[in-house]
């Protein structure tokens, strides 16, 4: 005989199965729920079951999109001959939150590691050769994550698109803003003094 | 233009009014579910959708529940005689987890609390004074938290049932198991030193 109900044992384990979320965070969610108006309850559950149903990858630039090509790919406002690599979707959400960027994307859906047996054809990197082929592209500016497997993506995709004569270009590597160089660890600040500009 | 579709913003919105979930944990959420299994997505929907339906209070002891009367209160290898008092149901699978109780439950649905405007009477206090009233309790175990709020519950209680000629105990006070002496907080070791046993 447990205390738990059955229906509040299955969505601890549900909650339980989600990055981020161990036992004591999913019971303390589902209690939650448990208290909260029946409208939000049933507002979660539909908006979890239709947030799969209603979107589609681009078939141009592979972004999560409520349609295909997605609005920034057949947006007239941005510029077609630009081109930012990232890992994820939520990559381009970062890189749009800065409205420092008007090109298109292209979402790779992960990056290279040998460690978890992900190599280059499991990720959208042909796709991306073949749009620089056929398209006005000029430039390919790499936005992977700072770390190994981010890195050895970017090398990679440097190596498949300078032969075809396109600008390739990274993110700059440096001291966060608002971070203190005393604290900053060893592989960052000799990225910034490798990186340093005139003033 | 947003470079998010409608029902992925949705759920985002949704997740991020579950309590301790901020923008980015439900983001971070969100991409998870749509780069998951479908089976898993609508099982956690499915789950959502019914830990509402499926459950009800029991009308005895006020937990949540398959049945009412729940299988604690209709079990009998629970001793009737004790009754144990907590605010909330998550504090009932804290105690059944130590497997050293084998009383009956009473959950508060909540502390009295002033600041928040929860006086006695939101709380499922009369309930209980009934509950003793009626039965063949002999003691009122208090497990209220050990807060401002949760000591003025246990006071109240306390207060309505010792009349009645029934005994009323609560948890003991004192240092954490696993705890370090030069960290605990003062109130905690003054009660530590006040409830001290003899060896």
């Amino acid at each position: 005989m447990s205390a738990t109900p059955k229906p509040v044992m299955r969505l601890i384990e549900e909650f339980s199965r989600l990055p981020g979320i161990g036992p004591k965070t999913a019971s303390r969610l589902t209690y939650f729920l448990l208290r909260a108006p029946v409208e939000q309850v049933q507002s979660l559950a539909e908006a979890i079951r239709q947030v799969k149903e209603r979107t589609v990858l681009c078939s141009v630039c592979f972004n999560i999109a409520e349609s295909s090509p997605c609005a920034i790919c057949s947006s007239p406002d941005r510029d077609q001959s630009q081109i930012c690599v990232v890992e994820e979707p939520l990559d381009v959400l970062a890189i749009e939150r800065t409205r420092q960027y008007q090109g298109l994307y292209h979402v790779l859906h992960g990056a290279i590691s040998p460690v978890e047996g992900i190599g280059p054809e499991e990720l959208k990197i042909r796709e991306l050769v073949q749009r620089v082929r056929n398209g006005v592209v000029r430039e390919v500016l790499l936005a992977t994550n700072p770390n190994l497997e981010g890195e050895a993506t970017a090398m990679y995709i440097a190596r498949q698109i300078l032969p075809l004569g396109i600008r390739v270009t990274r993110l700059a590597r440096g001291l966060p803003i608002g971070g203190d160089l005393e604290y900053a660890d060893e592989v960052t600040l000799a990225q910034a003094l490798e990186g340093r500009r005139e003033m």
